[in-house]
Formats: C-alpha cells, sequence, structure tokens
C-alpha cells in the first residue's frame, strides 16, 4: 500500500510502498480516506521529535471507512482517537504514552489498523477532509481551552496564532462555549476571519504594544503554543487569578519570565498536551452539540505530500492541512 | 511613641518619636508586645518596593493587648491579619489591597489602631515571639502550600529555601497535612534541623546535581519564593500534573523555561501571594489544631531594628527574626 514513512533521506518525508498492516486480536483494518498532518509531523520531518523510528508511518489523524475487525464496526465511516496507551489517570498520560504515527505506525497511509477502542463514529456533519482534521487537533483544543482554560459565558478568553489548527478549534469552541473569544494573529486578514467566525476582536502580535490595548479586556483564560518572550505580555493581559494554557513553544523559550507578576496577580501557568481517552470522546459530543466544522486550509493529493508539509513549514496556512487517498 | 519609621535617610530604617495612632471608628488600639520582620520590609529599606511612603511605619506581624475599642477585645491578647482591603473575591485581592506596614502604617511601634475585624485571638500554645512571627509568613505558607499547593497524606511536597520564615511554617503545615515533605537548603545544618521537625529529607540545592537525587522522589507540589534558574529544575523532579507554587523570586527571573517540559508533563506555575481573610483564620485554626509553633531565629529589642534587618540581609536566620517592646 501507498505510506509516508519518515526516512534518513535529504527529504525524509517519502511516499512508499509498505506492506498492509495485518489486524491484531481486537483491531479494526481502517481504509484511510483523508488523513491530515500536525505540527509533530513536520517537527519529525525536521529531526526535532524524541525517539524517531526511520520507517515509521507518519499521520495521527484519519478517517476512513472500517473493513476489518469486530463485526458491528464493518462499512462504519470512522475517525480515530491518537492516544496510545493513555493511561488511567484523567489528569496525565502515562509513562508508556505515545501519539499515533511515531513510534507507532500512523495515518498517513492508504490502511492502518488500530485497536477497536481507538474508533469513534465520524460526526455526521462533517465531510471527510473535516473528519480527518478534528482528532488531534480537537482534543489538545478541548483539553486546553475547555477542561484547562474553562471557557465559559462572561469569560474573556485569548487563543493566540488565530492560523493554526488546533487554535482554530480552540476559537470555535471558546466561542460555543459562550466565551468573547479574542485571537492573536501577525496577519490582520486571519483576524478578520475569525471575527467572522465567532470571535469578538483581534491583536497583531507583531505590533510591540499589542498587549497595551488587550490589557484594558484583561482575560481569564489565554491559550498559546507560542510561548517565547510573549509569554511576559500574557501575565500582563492575563486578569488577576486568570489561566495562562500553554500546549506548544513554536517560538522557543522566555528569556526572562516575570515570576513578580505571576505571584503578585495569583495567575497561574497551566501546562497542557493532548487530552485523555474520556476527552477525546467530550470532546466528539461538544463538536456534535455545537456543529462545530474544522477549518481546512488546503487538500493535498497523498503523492503531493512533501508539498503539504512545505505549506505546513511556511507557517501561514488557516486550519488544517489535509492529505486525500 | 517610640515606631521604625522608614526614611530618605542613608539608613532608611529609623528609631523615631512619632504620635500615638488615633482610634478611628470600628477600630481597636492595640499596644504591641512583639512584632516580626518580613522580606518585604527589606525589600523597602532597599527601596525595592512599590509606592515607598517616607514615614511610614513598617511591620506587617504583631502580637499584643487591646486597650481600648470595642469592650469584648479589652484586655485580650491579639494577633493581627495584615491585609488591607482584601476584597470579596477569595481567589484574588482586590485593587484596593495592601499589606499592613506600607503604605498604612505597621506593627513596628508601640500602638497600632486596627480595624476590630483585623483582630484574632492569639493561639494559647505560643508564646508572644511565636505568636507575633505567625500572621503574614503563616497566611502566605498556608495559601501556597495547603490550599494552592494541596499538601496531603501520600503526596510528596518540596519546600525551598528551608530557613525562611515562610518555608519553616510551609515545612510545619505539609508536614501536619500528612505530606511527604523535603526541603532545600544550601545549609547542610538547617536541612538537619527540618528533619527534626518533621521533614523526610533535604537537598542541598548548592550541589549542581541536586535534583538528579530529587527526580527520583518527584513530587506532587513545590513551593518555591527563589524563582531564577532553579524553576528549571523544578520542572524536571515535579511529577507529571503536579504543581510548582511561586510566592516569590528572590534570586530574580528564570533566563529560559523549559515550557515543553511543562506542558508534555501537564505541570503547572501557580501564583500565590498572601492569602484571603476566610484564610487567615483557617491558617489559625490549623495552628491550633496540630499545635504549630513558627521557628524563631533570634529576638531584637526594638533599639536593635536595624541589627535585626542586617540579620534578615544576611539571609543566614532559620525562622523567624522578632523585635520586641
Amino acid at each position: 500500500m501507498k505510506a509516508i514513512v519518515i526516512t534518513e533521506d535529504s527529504e525524509p518525508v517519502q511516499l512508499a510502498d509498505v506492506p498492509q498492516p495485518e489486524v491484531g486480536d481486537g483491531e479494526c483494518l481502517v481504509k484511510i480516506e483523508v488523513a491530515a498532518l500536525n505540527r509533530r509531523d513536520q517537527w519529525i520531518r525536521e529531526g526535532m521529535y524524541p525517539g524517531i523510528r526511520f520507517g515509521c508511518v507518519l499521520g495521527s489523524d484519519a478517517c476512513g471507512v472500517v473493513e476489518e475487525g469486530a463485526e458491528e464496526w464493518k462499512g462504519k465511516e470512522v475517525i480515530i482517537n491518537p492516544n496510545v496507551n493513555w493511561g488511567d489517570d484523567p489528569e496525565v498520560q502515562s509513562s508508556e504514552y505515545s501519539v499515533l504515527g511515531m513510534p507507532k505506525n500512523g495515518t498517513l497511509a492508504e490502511y492502518i489498523s488500530v485497536p477497536t477502542d481507538r474508533l469513534q463514529l465520524k460526526p455526521e456533519h462533517l465531510n471527510n477532509e473535516e473528519a480527518a482534521a478534528l482528532p488531534l487537533a480537537g482534543l489538545t483544543a478541548f483539553r486546553a481551552t475547555i477542561k484547562k482554560g474553562l471557557a465559559a459565558p462572561g469569560k474573556n478568553v485569548l487563543i493566540t496564532g488565530a492560523g493554526g489548527g488546533v487554535s482554530q478549534l480552540a476559537i470555535q469552541f471558546a466561542v460555543a462555549a459562550g466565551a468573547n473569544t479574542y485571537v492573536t494573529s501577525g496577519d490582520p486578514d486571519k483576524i478578520g476571519k475569525c471575527i467572522q467566525m465567532g470571535a469578538a476582536g483581534g491583536f497583531n502580535y507583531k505590533d510591540e504594544d499589542w498587549f497595551k490595548e488587550a490589557s484594558v479586556i484583561g482575560f481569564d483564560t489565554i491559550v498559546d503554543s507560542a510561548g517565547g518572550n510573549q509569554m511576559n505580555n500574557y501575565l500582563k493581559i492575563v486578569k488577576p487569578a486568570g489561566k495562562i494554557v500553554m500546549y506548544g513553544s513554536t517560538t522557543g523559550y522566555p528569556e526572562k519570565l516575570d515570576v513578580f507578576r505571576l505571584f503578585w496577580s495569583q495567575a497561574q501557568i497551566i501546562g497542557s498536551t493532548m487530552g485523555s481517552d474520556l476527552e477525546f470522546e467530550e470532546m466528539i459530543q461538544f463538536v456534535n452539540k455545537y456543529q462545530i466544522k474544522p477549518t481546512i486550509d488546503k487538500v493535498y493529493n497523498v503523492n503531493e505530500t512533501v508539498k503539504a508539509f512545505d505549506r505546513f513549514k511556511e507557517a501561514d496556512h488557516f486550519g488544517k492541512i489535509v492529505i486525500g487517498f
């Protein structure tokens, strides 16, 4: 079958012909229709991910149809929970945890075999591209924004980096939860699009003084994956006793962190990554309840996967980059 | 009356003769027997505190006897809640909040007049020095260790900087709450004393590799007021989903903060300062229940106050530095 594997070549991402996976006990074989890229795929491409196994099929997200396995799932359109061995603690993943697509073979392939308990019915209001875009980004956004960030009516919530796949869903989740939702972006067009999606406003983080305007509003919750020196701006605009939920650090680490402001304002910096299996189910219920549709940036054919990765690398996308088979 | 005031002299802390305070409506006049120093007093001395009002009587802590005011309080031995205008939100102080002793006249004086609702009966098991040592440090330690840090049986709790007035109480509170309590210090003798107080062990933070041994234990909660680059060590030794409660930043700000480790371990950095009026009452109940006695480093006479401040500045103390009148 066709699959996107990670190699030691100068271009590590390669389309290859690999054996179709064997279907283990308690597993279902899913014929993948659409997969989606995540930042971790690009990190793996750049060699910036721990424990890279060459030859591994990449990809954490997919929508497909069950071809083999449990009778009750056969022929069903499904999406796949990307958690591998989350474990028993709802608060934190176990030490055996990994994300589908490294080191376990992932979704950028014509077929994948996964334990039956990883399957969820595809939400009916989503097309294949939207459904494939949901799992990893939805889980990350749900835990960070709703479960940790407690976005709710009357709360001011800021989602930074408006174009990302996770932040797009975080914005929709916060809006659906009734929060006054604001965004940051380096691109005024993206801010405009977010306002059309229900955001109350936005700030251009390339403007050095953006935080002054934002501080007038004051945020109960800030959801961020950039990190870096903007973290001190977040401490200036978060309300007393407010929460800064961090699910990434794409711009690196802050050179200083204003600990005085942190403790004097009784603020919290909350680390969040992925989410529990229960949160995955809750996320899908939430998406169904509010008929949320992930934003699709662009659809590529599997033969154009390197182009799709390059699009991701440019970081100019707005929503999810997906791969059709 | 004698009072310790902050001046613009080369030695800002001066013993002065000032008028006895007038007793306002709803206030009680307390004849102070013993007061105590806090780090903020030294900060004010160093000009490192916002909004310094010269001529202000310093001091946030005291034990004394009510001489005038509400009949039911007259003659009672009391301690004083150092919160001024905490406000209605239990999570965070109001914008009108200040700590007794700047800008409002404080406890380093023969008399102070305070609103009656600031008074609490002196815990019976404490002598005057111990009672004077309790309020600010006890409130700070209680919120950070018990309310935010959730020290409890089965939890591993690390209190850093074992010699400080707050950390001494934090250690006692964590031990009383049943937590497996560890400490850090730069002085092995102080670690030994903490083990005598019920700590399970300690680490010398001057040893560059101290965190390696500590990481074998793994901490549910770390309570710290040092900040600085040790924060990245805390992220290495905190358990997954653990809490780092920061109530100070005496060694400055971290040069980098390992945000990756923060989010991947689902850890939290929680700012905490002082505590609500309700927490002040809960803290005193807790101190009474477990018969906790603040550690006294040294008692100075009010005439030796500059010496007492110098002792504080050297940061070699173990427990509270108190001032007798």
